[in-house]
This record gives C-alpha cells, sequence and structure tokens, in this order.
C-alpha cells in the first residue's frame, strides 16, 4: 500500500472539488424495490457455487498456492527493476494459462531507484551498530559517509520550536514520534527530510511507522521539495529512535556515523497487467478489480500487495472456469509501480480517460487479505443499500459487512472513488502495519484459508456488481447538481493532473 | 535464559536421582498453625510499606531507570568480553552506592566466543540474502565459504529416515521443525549441527526457536559432540525454513552460500556479582534473589535478564533504605556467563559448597519481568502452603498467585531448586520468546510500572522468608528417608559435576 502524504493531499483536493457534497449516511429503511432485492437474492446460488468451489473444490487454496509459487520465484518486486518487467511476463502467461480474455500489458514509464550500502553506527555515547534503511527517493550520504551530532525531535512541531530548530543546523535529526495511526504518522516519514532539511539538518533518522516493532526497520516513499536540500532519509527501528531519546533526555551527547548509496536511475517502462472476463451484453461497461504486483525491496510483498493483486485475478479465474460471464466487463488489473507513487493508476487514467465514464465499480485489496469480514466501499445511499444487500449472500464465510468509508477507499483506485463507487476488501488487518514495508512482509503472514475467502468474496461482489439488471448508482448523494458527473471528474483529474508532477 | 538440551538432561539427572520422589501436590486444606498464620499475616503492613516505596514513593521507576542507564551504557554483555567486565564493575560500584552489604566479585571461568561476519545467500533456485546467525559455540565456515545444496528436514526423525539421511552427505541441513514449546523445540537448536553432522552434512540451519517471527533471528547456544566433525550452526527465520521447505516440496534445487566467521578465544575471567543484606539473628543463613548479568551479543539484553537481575538488586536496595533487616541473610546474585551454559551458577556451586546447606531459599527471575501475577515455586507441601499465605500479601499488586512447578524453577538456581526450596518470577510473559535472544531484546519489552510491581513482590517475598521464625521447610514430600538431605545434594551435584564437562 501507498501512503506517503500526497493521498492525504489528494483525497484533500477531491475533498475541495467536492466540498459542497453531504456527507453519506445510509439510512436504516433503505428503499430498493422488490424487484432488485428479489434479483439481488436470485443470486445466492451462484455465491454458493463460488464458495464451494473455493472453499471445497478445485480451487481450494489455489490462491495461496499461485501467489507462493510466484513470490517464491521472483521475490520483491522493486519499481523499475528488470525482476518486476520478468514477474509481470509470468502473470500476462499465467493469466492466459487460465484462460482469461484480452490479456495484456499497458506501458507505464515508472521511477528506478535502488537501495545500495546502508551502514549506520553509533558512535557516542557508545558504540554500536543501528539499523538503517533508505526510504524511497533518499539520496545517500557523500562517499566519505556523514558523522555529526544527533537531535531528537518528539514532533514537527518540536523541530519548529526555536531552541529545536536552531540546534538543526548540521545535525542528523531522529523523528521519535509517538504512533498514532499510519496514516496520521506517515507524515513523519513523508516529509521529515525536508522539514529538517530546513533548518540544515544533514540528514533525517525517521522512526519507522508501525505500531509495533521488533527491531524492525520499515521503508516507504518520502519526498523532497523544491528549493531544500535533498539530504538522505533513512527508517530506523522505534528501540533506537526511543535509545536515542533517553540519551539526549540524560543531556547524553549522540553522535552517529552513516554510510548509505542509493542511486536514482532513468524512468523505466513497466506495465499495468490487464486481463478480462468481457461482458456479455454491455462489454464497454467495467466493473474493476484490482492490487498491485510490484512492491517494495525489502521482504517479498507477499502481503502487500501479493494477495490483493491475486484474489483480484484470481477471481477472475475462477468465474471463467465457472463459465460465470456477466453482462458488463470485469477488469482485472494488476498495477505496476504503486509504491512510489500511485504511478500505474495514473497512468491508467491517462489512457483510459474516455474509458472512465463507462466503470461502473472499481475495488482494490491493498490493506491486506487477512480473514475477511466484508466490503468498506464508497458510494451514495442508494449504492450503500446494494452492496449492503449484495454482502448478505456471503453468511457462508461470515464476510457480510458492508462498511461506508468518507474517505474513498484503495490506493490506486482512491484516484476514481469519490467520483467513481469503488471498494475495498474488509479484512481483520490489525497486524496489518507490523509486516508493512519491512522485511517481514513474506507468504507466513498468509494463510491458504484467508485467502480462498477473500478471492471468494471478491469473485462474488465483483460478479453481481457486473451482472446486475441496473447498473450501479453514481450518485454520491451530492448537492452539487449543477455539475455532470464528467465535470465533477474532469475537475478531480485536472488536480490529480497538477499534483502528479510534484509527486513523483 | 538459559536453555540447551544441557538443562532438561539436567532435571533428568536430577529425576533420575530422585527417582523415587513422588510429585507434590499442594493439598486444599494446608494444616499451618495459627501462630505461623498469624505471624505471616503480620508482615501485612511491612509489604504495605514496601509496595508504597516502589510503586508511589521514592523508588517509583527506580527499578526502570537504572536498567535504562545500564543498558544503554554497556549495551549487550557477551560472556568472556571485556564490555561485560565492565558492566560487573559498574554493578559493584552501584550496590556499593545503593549502601548494600558485603558487595563484592568472586572469581568464575567463563567461554569467550565470539561472532564475526554473517552472510547468507540464497544461491538456486533464485539469488536472494538470507540472514543468519550463528549460534552460540558455532564454528565459522572455511574462508571461501560452504556453497552446497540445501536438504530440509521437518524433524530428527525425518532426518534420520534412510532417504534423508542418506542424502545430507554434503549437504547444508535446514531444520523446519514445527515449534511446539521452547523446552521442547530448543533441541533443534542445541543438537541440530551435530546430528546433521553425523551424517556428513557441511552446515546446519535451524529455524529460530520462537513462537512467532518478523523475519527475526534468534540465537543461543549450541552444543557439538565428539567424533563428529564440527559444522556451522546458525539460525533462520521462520520465513526463510518455511520457503526452503517450498522449494524442496514443488522439487526444486537450493543452493545456499555461507560465509561466517566466529573465533572462540582463550577462557576470560569473569566475575559473579554479590550484595547482601547481612541476616540480625542467623547471618549463616541466606535467600538469594538473583538474575544473570551477562547477555548474548544481539539486542541488549535488558528483558534477558536485565530485568531480573535488576529487580534482584534493586530489591535488596529498597529494603535497606527502609531499614528492612530480616533475621537471616538476602544475598543477591548477578550471576555471569549464564547464557553459554550456566557458568557463573556452577562456579557458585564450587565456591559456595560447604555453605550450600544454609541456604535457606533460593530465587531467580530470569523468565521475563512483564506484569507480575505471583510466585513459581519447588517446595514440599509445607513450604508451599507458606508461600500461599506469602502471597496472599500481595494483594495490592494483584499478584498472590502462588504456582507449584515439578521440574524446578529459574535457570541459574535450577541447578539447586530440586534440593533447596526455591521459586521465580510468575509474570504475563506470553511473549518472552517473540523477543529472546535476538535483536529485539531491548528496554521496549519491559515498562517502568511492571518492574515496580515486580521489584515490591521480590522484596516482599525475599525479605517474609528470609525473616520468618520458621527456617523455611526442605521438605519435598520425598520418600528417600534413607538419604539425608545433604547425602542427596551430593548425589545432585555429583552428576551436575559429571556432565559439567560436556557442557561447556
Amino acid at each position: 500500500m501507498f501512503g506517503i502524504d500526497v493521498l492525504s493531499l489528494l483525497l484533500l483536493l477531491i475533498a475541495a472539488v467536492t466540498s459542497d457534497v453531504t456527507d453519506n449516511e445510509l439510512d436504516d429503511s433503505c428503499d430498493l424495490s422488490s424487484d432488485l432485492l428479489t434479483e439481488i437474492e436470485s443470486y445466492g446460488p451462484t455465491v454458493e457455487t463460488i464458495i464451494n468451489s473455493v472453499l471445497n473444490g478445485k480451487f481450494k487454496g489455489g490462491t495461496y498456492n499461485e501467489l507462493a509459487d510466484f513470490v517464491d520465484k521472483f521475490g520483491a518486486r522493486l519499481s523499475g527493476t528488470q525482476n518486476l518487467e520478468d514477474s509481470i511476463d509470468y502473470m500476462l502467461a499465467l493469466m492466459n494459462e487460465y484462460d482469461l480474455e484480452n490479456v495484456h500489458g499497458e506501458d507505464v514509464e515508472v521511477p528506478h531507484w535502488l537501495r545500495g550500502i546502508e551502514v549506520g553506527e553509533m558512535v557516542e555515547p557508545r558504540t554500536a551498530e543501528i539499523e538503517v534503511l533508505a526510504l524511497g527517493s533518499s539520496v545517500g550520504t557523500p562517499q566519505e559517509g556523514i558523522e555529526a551530532e544527533v537531535l531528537v525531535v518528539r514532533s514537527f512541531d518540536e523541530l519548529d520550536e526555536a531552541n529545536f530548530s536552531a540546534a538543526a543546523s548540521g545535525k542528523i535529526v531522529v523523528y521519535n514520534y509517538e504512533f498514532v495511526s499510519y496514516g496520521v504518522s506517515v507524515a513523519y516519514r513523508s516529509q521529515g527530510a525536508r522539514r529538517a532539511a530546513r533548518y540544515g539538518a544533514v540528514a533525517a533518522l525517521v522512526k519507522s511507522v508501525a505500531p509495533f516493532s521488533m527491531y524492525t526497520t520499515h521503508t516507504g516513499q518520502q519526498a523532497y521539495e523544491d528549493n531544500t536540500t535533498q539530504i538522505p532519509a533513512l527508517a530506523i527501528t522505534a528501540e533506537d529512535a526511543a535509545m536515542f531519546q533517553r540519551y539526549q533526555d540524560r543531556g547524553e551527547k549522540i553522535v552517529v556515523k552513516l554510510n548509505v548509496t542509493t542511486q536514482i536511475l532513468p524512468d523505466e517502462t513497466s506495465r499495468n497487467s490487464i486481463a478480462e472476463i468481457v461482458g456479455s451484453e454491455q462489454p464497454e461497461k467495467i466493473v474493476l478489480v484490482s492490487g498491485h504486483l510490484d512492491s517494495w525491496d525489502v521482504g517479498v510483498g507477499a502481503m502487500d500487495d501479493g494477495g490483493g493483486a491475486f484474489i483480484s485475478w484470481y477471481a477472475l479465474a475462477v468465474l471463467k472456469s465457472l463459465g460465470l460471464r456477466p453482462k458488463r466487463t470485469l477488469r482485472a488489473v494488476l498495477w505496476t509501480a504503486e509504491e512510489p507513487g500511485l504511478v500505474g493508476a495514473y497512468a491508467y487514467n491517462t489512457t483510459h480517460y474516455d474509458e472512465l465514464d463507462n466503470h461502473t465499480f472499481v475495488m482494490e485489496s491493498d490493506e491486506g487479505t487477512f480473514t475477511p469480514q466484508g466490503l468498506i466501499y464508497t458510494a451514495g445511499t442508494r449504492g450503500g443499500c446494494i452492496l449492503a444487500e449484495i454482502m448478505k449472500l456471503l453468511t457462508a464465510i461470515n464476510a457480510t459487512q458492508a462498511v461506508y468509508s468518507s474517505g474513498g477507499v484503495g490506493s490506486d483506485i482512491s484516484i476514481w472513488t469519490n467520483v467513481i463507487p469503488g471498494g475495498s476488501l474488509l479484512n481483520a488487518n490489525e497486524r496489518y502495519f507490523w509486516f508493512h514495508h519491512s522485511e517481514a512482509d513474506t507468504m507466513d503472514v498468509l494463510n491458504p484459508d484467508d485467502l480462498d475467502k477473500s478471492t471468494a468474496l471478491w469473485a462474488s461482489v465483483a460478479y453481481i456488481i457486473a451482472d446486475l439488471s441496473e447498473e450501479f448508482p453514481r450518485d454520491f448523494n451530492r448537492t452539487t447538481a449543477d455539475l455532470t458527473k464528467s465535470e465533477l471528474m474532469k475537475k478531480v483529474m485536472e488536480s490529480v493532473a497538477a499534483n502528479k508532477i510534484k509527486l513523483l
């Protein structure tokens, strides 16, 4: 999952454009017609067939096994690397093997940042190795390294206090913030280096963004700003951040030496991987299911986002094999280069811009494929009512929740989910950020049963929305009656486009 | 905490010597005299004073702060290193500063094994770094490294099957056992290398002994055997062990390259650190409270066993400051070189052999200082009844349990706890082995409140046992009536001595 503040910024921009839109509150009493209710209910046997085939039939364990094969074959899949491209070739071949339709890659220019040597050493008050992990897009140190005194701050506010900001010049700034939530605390990762650099700091060591640590470092994208010196931006463990704080609180001088090499290479051409089941009646209408194929270079990206990518294409594989072709087209997209900033999604936005109005519903799973609980969605009241009815069909796997999100859903698809209804997998992902962007993101985080259930849910929801006689309602309960949907979307896309240059 | 199979062996030996001893089952109806009950109850105000001073008074947070100062100053404290000796000097000075009595070090010859470079790389079926962590006493690889095919086994039984054992020659054996419990599964760490070497393996990679992993390696002692080639014994993560298993199950060839340097240097002289509050009436009688000061060289040994060592000496510091001098002597021992095999405890056994009959009760905390729940003990029925009464006084900190252990308690003190009654800290240590012997053993595992409560419990229990008018009963409900206690102990000690040579 992507997660730099760019995403927040994006959501704010979208919110600004649609600022007179009222919040959606799903009424207790939905007034769907009895015909529609009957129609949704009529998908019960189909859902049962899907669940049975995935949980007990020929697809049992299939998602996990395919993902394990994939992850064991390629390991991590960093944007810009040949390994990512090889893994995309493999996926295109695999989706063809499973008889999916219109399987193809769509070119995307992606950044190519590479990690190198990373050595952190505390020199004072005692000698010890300090685990450091460069953040995405970080520069390295000069060849001779950086040896400097450490200044610890507990927050940006503290850094901005006169006594701290005056002391920051020439120092290595350590961010020992209190973890609140990923969404809130990720700002230290994304902005830490540039904000320290404003005061003349020579490097930033950012406590890893996670609620739990076993001396674990977590990488992730960070961003510099114009007119501020680019200084190394490195993650450290929560344990070392706390230790530095204790030293400083005791008045002890801390000196750290850093030797870090990174490389920013020319952009490379990567691909979004696409496969479809073409709709039988309205092939131009699209229900999109997705996850991203790229990962960070630590761990193997089994959770982030191997699980999400694999339940997406595998859901189509199951439906195809069961002969379930809906009225509208089902399109699986395995995004490339999500991690450096939704790069694949922006490219899709450009390539498929004229087709966006035909996107009925967009789905992405990028917050874990732990035990599924239902769907977290963004849609209007009527859409929410329809989803609530659909989710009732998932009783057999105890994943019947339909939870409204006011802030959009997904990572790549968040570009669109305030104008196109969308959903993400609601799952028991309390430990997601324990493993996220770290060496601990491996197959051991996942299990076959959860992936089976996630695939079954994903296939069922996508199929029903794509097959319903009624087009999924785009109504977001908005008071922007003077804006057509296309005009609204155009405004959002302009904001996105204007912002994009800064993102990457 | 120590934990190689030597400990199990030791307990088996002790069990063998005392094989006709019946298991202790604490009767519901203890028949302690009303005088004794009244006497124990009379310690209520003293316990209250101790608890108040530690939880709310001048000692509040003291254990944590002293431990943080210590750990931040010295980091890890490996047997044989100058750093361990410096930390011992510091502790002797600190215990003097806190006005403890007879503060001194007692010489112990300890092993000096050193970790060096550790590089693991998978060459086939794909290229990837494999985290490896040498186990204590492991040899390194030849200078040019070892590159060999991998054979994965799920158990010793599987290794001993003809098709596996025949295939092991020239291979790197990976142990991908199912973790059952530390006590059971640690055999793979301690014996894995030698058992693989019997079949001609060139190295052993042992899944880290832990119930949870975030791509975490855990070290710990292992032991070679005579007449078998000494091969490198390295811990790997649970994640990599599972990955190797998947490759093998698919029939894929796995090749790993290892470059590891370790050094076995001449033994060094270390010290057990001792401090006392000399008894007012029976100074020759001793209640011993202890933890070990040495640690492994990964992490900083804050949990294993900084916490245990610090609640022990700090309990005496609290009592001394409160003017609480019991009838018998309270002796704090900070063991040295527990990790390579209870080396400090064996030395104490030799040095204090003639004094052992005067050891009234022995205590050690080496299984965590998380939220304390009470005492886990080994004693006879009457002893158990007395402890149950004492623990009732700890209601204020909700740590009133007195739990009988049939298998001895503690690590160092386990040498004696089947002949001398003893107790260990019962605490909410469910996650102890998550952090154990890994980089994750830091101050972040601990918190000031839990340490305060642990110190208060430790001080209260030790003080009451040392001050009771009745000598704590040595009766283990044994039917070995024909053996005097001294004879019984002598037998145990002979077994220990005979076994010791093999241990170290």
